[in-house]
């Protein structure tokens, strides 16, 4: 008390040159390699006409702008109000919450459109984007949104950028082996994006622990207007789910089904989140914490499974138990994780995204491993896993173990990652306030 | 003052089993019902290329997701932004009012899947569901919102879940009566969802009627930054209003018109609402209830007529009166009923539902019998009012009759069911407040 | 401080007559005007089905509703929420903000329907609106919502009204200009909406100067709350910002593609923004005006070039350029404007929308006359710019000329219409309050 009150300021969290350095060199770098490889693909370019033509094509609605576009827009908004406002909890870190979100999501954003792009949409030298790019870009720069989650209120802008550029890049590489490598389906992220970005995020924040935070322990609760501002984002993150699950989908059947999936999966979420809200507390009352962010869990772990035939039952069963794991979750295991593995996890993503996502993970697996023609289809079991050309062969069984795989992968790849990322983020050059002044917005925004 | 502040709590309000039990027992009945009925529909499940070739579709796009999908998620955000938000006006309720709508919705839905399910996509033993449905389940459930506005911090949230699943069920029932038995046109709902909604929750609240609510008058009122928490509900339901009314008419020029006429009759509203709140008070100045609400009421009262040759002047003509009635209703009847009559109605749901439900109800009817071929063309006529088969011979006077008859028949099932779920509610065992402690978020919330 | 509160209230800002009948008045007017002149286009109206036999149209899906109703649900949310919330940074003034944002907007929207329905739908006596003539009301309100932020605050209801009667007026005027009579593309309105919008907004302010506004200086700053609020406007704005400058464009590659040019120039709008905010300022922290404001300004900027061969990395420099501009404005211009100039301008709009207009203009120009067939295509060529009939014989070069025509007409027009208008609004029979009440919502709201 005694104490000025920024004397960690000593830690120099002046950001005058670092900052501007940082985005000025970033963007002048996209604009280069926007203009030496990215072009529109033949659905937004003005030869459309032609293609059109060449496709068969009778009508411009055959435009895949109007089978994703609003999905593309319902994502946008979980990336940039839902993950922005969820994390505006805090009573004091309002603007680093929105402000340093939407700042690494429009970085990231670009960097994923070259990433994605040289793995998935290179033609003769160069990227060719259209809708489909932009959805899988918001996508990407999710599973940083995550794991800015685990290190809120701790980070400078200028780490937060350094985090999204690699996390980014490894996405990418991850996405290229599950997708590409392993043929594994994951439309809705469970472990490209919400395992992945989770394990990374606990990584860093694992690496990057702060020995002394109790000091700003005051400050990481919430008040009750910032409660209410956070709610905006949960709402926005679980109204729109069934888009961010369906987005990528193929056309038809498998959008329209991964939609109902994830409405009832996180229907029944919110059921169990409540109960046990409630039943864990020796009040019995509700705790905003679990509201915020469990009730989404069960969106998060039907991500791989949404466009299988999960069916509206088994949708409810997953979520069902994932608004039990969640809050219990909250309840004990993140005190336990920062006690004892030193892991300091702002958001609680662990709760939110690291065990649905495993469990999403897995779902996705046994779905895939019980696939049968009957269920689907002849042709709706081919058009499903794309057990089409080399993977004609696969069997339902051998899909579940690939898909098994695929988690295992998600999982090296965030500890590598996050391990690397954390070793880069704890040089003492970045900025980062001091443990007394975290969770705290004046030290980098004008109050 | 002397009083310690929780005597009432006398009554007991403890949740910690009442709540989680009924959450998890009724979360187990949805995921059995669900197993034994509910399945995709052709659309939505993975045999959609046969049904495709038998349909002789020749583009995914005809598929009904593609038609419905952006109204369905705006109608979601009504029900859980629009309605969550519009009820954070009190000063300290505003996680009851967010939270537990977002329970009772939740909730809500899965059982409207079922018992509309049953009436209305009941094939071959099982219900078969696709993106129409969810539209559908939304809309039952904001019957249950429009009523727990009525009764919005007065009770507790194993309350609330008792008459969601009453009034979803009594919704199913006289939705059947209304659209398959008298055949009516109700596509936005100004009688099914509005009138019945309104009407079931006035009355659960006359018979819940708190004598010493003075108790805590102070907490009923606003404060600045939740009046403007409350514009989002109101802006969001405002915006997507034209969504709702069309989101279930016939594709192509049905859907069109609905939200043509839908956004016209909201415009008016606007500024009829603004010209009786300043002309109505003594200084002159606007009231933020009535710009939250009575704009909205425009919006309710083309809920049947939407989708009928309402033409936009009709609607501009319509949502002039309502902005007037609303708005008197909140200054004068308000009170009046309180006072008089005992209806405790938190948010004035009879000034923005009840009201221009039944004034919707009517300009439904009178727009039907005045329909004539001559308007609508002959083959748009038939398709407009479905006269076929039995209907055939349906005149559009016959058709007015039935859809007055349909107001008739809402309002009788709300004031029996209202009655009776009031009835079940004054038992006290459900752990509802004293009045002092009424309006306040702590009695069910850590704050 | 001895001086009564309320002295300059010796100003009567009574509203209780003026502003009611101002209201009904106009209404009125609207109705009866709807009542003579609006009808629905073809794909609105009941006749569809014969309409859909002329056309040989196979499917619904084909009816315009469903390639532009997405995007005018997104438009409209930017006109309501979007303004609305971006300008209720303000500590006293968000009442104001959002309720006249809400009123202003509402009657513009009618009236826009009736100017522009007799410039562009205008068949045998009748406006035939549809789901395009809605789109294009909200765009010409956007105008009058992008004036009313730089008097925000220091007007009276009646003011905005008058100004958004003529605003709406002259936008229709000039945008005929513009369109029909030269010819020329801005279907993101970088012109017609920005330039003259905003150039409109700054005369009005400079002739209603007030010189005693710094006694509600105080009051002219945001609290950590209110710019929370405001984040959510921002935020709106730039995620729906990709449907704002495709919302009209042709059906196909040209919709796509101006929705790919808007997400580039947005997301590298925010870096450079970033940058210039914590270079700007001493101790480098960042400044919520910047963010909330200047990272809008890529999307203006865009507003007439997105729905053409702009390229991502063209895009990319264009919005690179804007954060900056538009952020240097905000530290340097805008304090010189008011102290210099006399152009009290509340919400910057200088910097937001006038300078990226005028940016817009010019790159929409530029790209204009750098298009080739080579690059277009020979069918996409005629198509982007529409050269058939008698501009069949017009070269990209001539276009260029013709588009920079317009940026001359826009201000000429804005400078024009605003004098008027201003000088209307300086009348004393208004009901604005005297300079110690500004910015405070009390005047005009029960608080």
């Amino acid at each position: 008390m005694e104490r000025p009150r920024h004397q960690g300021m000593a830690k120099n969290t002046y950001m005058r040159w670092r900052l501007p350095l940082v985005c000025l060199l970033w963007e002048v770098a996209m604009i280069v390699l926007f203009g030496v490889f990215v072009r529109f693909s033949p659905e937004a370019d003005a030869h459309w006409e032609e293609e059109k033509r060449e496709m068969n094509l009778t009508s411009d609605i055959e435009n895949d702008f109007y089978f994703r576009y609003p999905s593309f827009q319902d994502v946008h908004v979980m990336i940039f109000v839902g993950f922005g406002f969820l994390m505006t909890f805090l009573k004091r870190y309002g603007f680093g919450a929105v402000g340093f979100n939407f700042l690494l999501a429009a970085f990231g954003i670009q960097w994923a459109l070259l990433m994605q792009g040289w793995f998935h949409s290179f033609k003769s030298g160069k990227i060719l984007i259209g809708v489909e790019n932009l959805i899988n870009a918001d996508f990407c720069v999710g599973s940083a949104c995550i794991a800015f989650g685990a290190i809120l209120g701790k980070t400078s802008p200028v780490q937060l950028l350094l985090l999204t550029l690699f996390q980014v890049t490894l996405f990418a590489v991850n996405e290229y082996i599950l997708l590409n490598l392993l043929h594994v389906k994951d439309a809705g992220g469970s472990m490209t994006i919400h395992t992945f970005g989770a394990y990374f995020g606990l990584t860093v924040t694992r690496i990057l622990y702060r020995p002394n935070l109790e000091q700003s322990k005051d400050k990481q609760g919430s008040v009750y207007h910032s409660d209410l501002f956070a709610m905006i984002g949960t709402l926005y993150l679980w109204m729109y789910w069934p888009s961010f699950n369906s987005a990528i989908s193929e056309h038809g059947d498998a959008q329209h089904r991964a939609a109902i999936n994830t409405y009832c999966s996180l229907a029944a979420c919110v059921l169990t989140t409540v109960a046990f809200s409630s039943m864990l507390q020796k009040k019995g009352k509700l705790d905003m914490v679990h509201i915020q962010n469990a009730t989404l869990a069960g969106g998060v772990a039907v991500g791989t499974s949404a466009e299988m035939m999960l069916t509206p039952y088994g949708s409810l069963i997953v979520g069902f138990i994932c608004g039990i794991v969640s809050t219990v979750g909250y309840v004990y295991l993140t005190p336990f994780l920062e006690s004892r593995l030193h892991i300091q996890d702002t958001c609680g993503i662990h709760n939110l995204h690291a065990m649905p996502g495993l469990i999403g993970g897995i779902v996705g697996a046994i779905t895939a491993a019980a696939a049968t023609e009957e269920v689907y289809g002849k042709e709706g079991f081919i058009k499903a896993f794309d057990f089409t050309g080399a993977y004609q062969t696969r069997t339902p069984s051998v899909q579940g173990g690939f898909q098994a795989a695929g988690i295992v992968v998600s999982l090296l790849m965030a500890f590598a990652g996050g391990a690397l990322v954390g070793a880069i983020l704890k040089l003492p050059i970045w900025g980062d306030a001091a443990a007394e002044n975290c969770f705290e917005d004046d030290v980098y925004w004008e109050v």
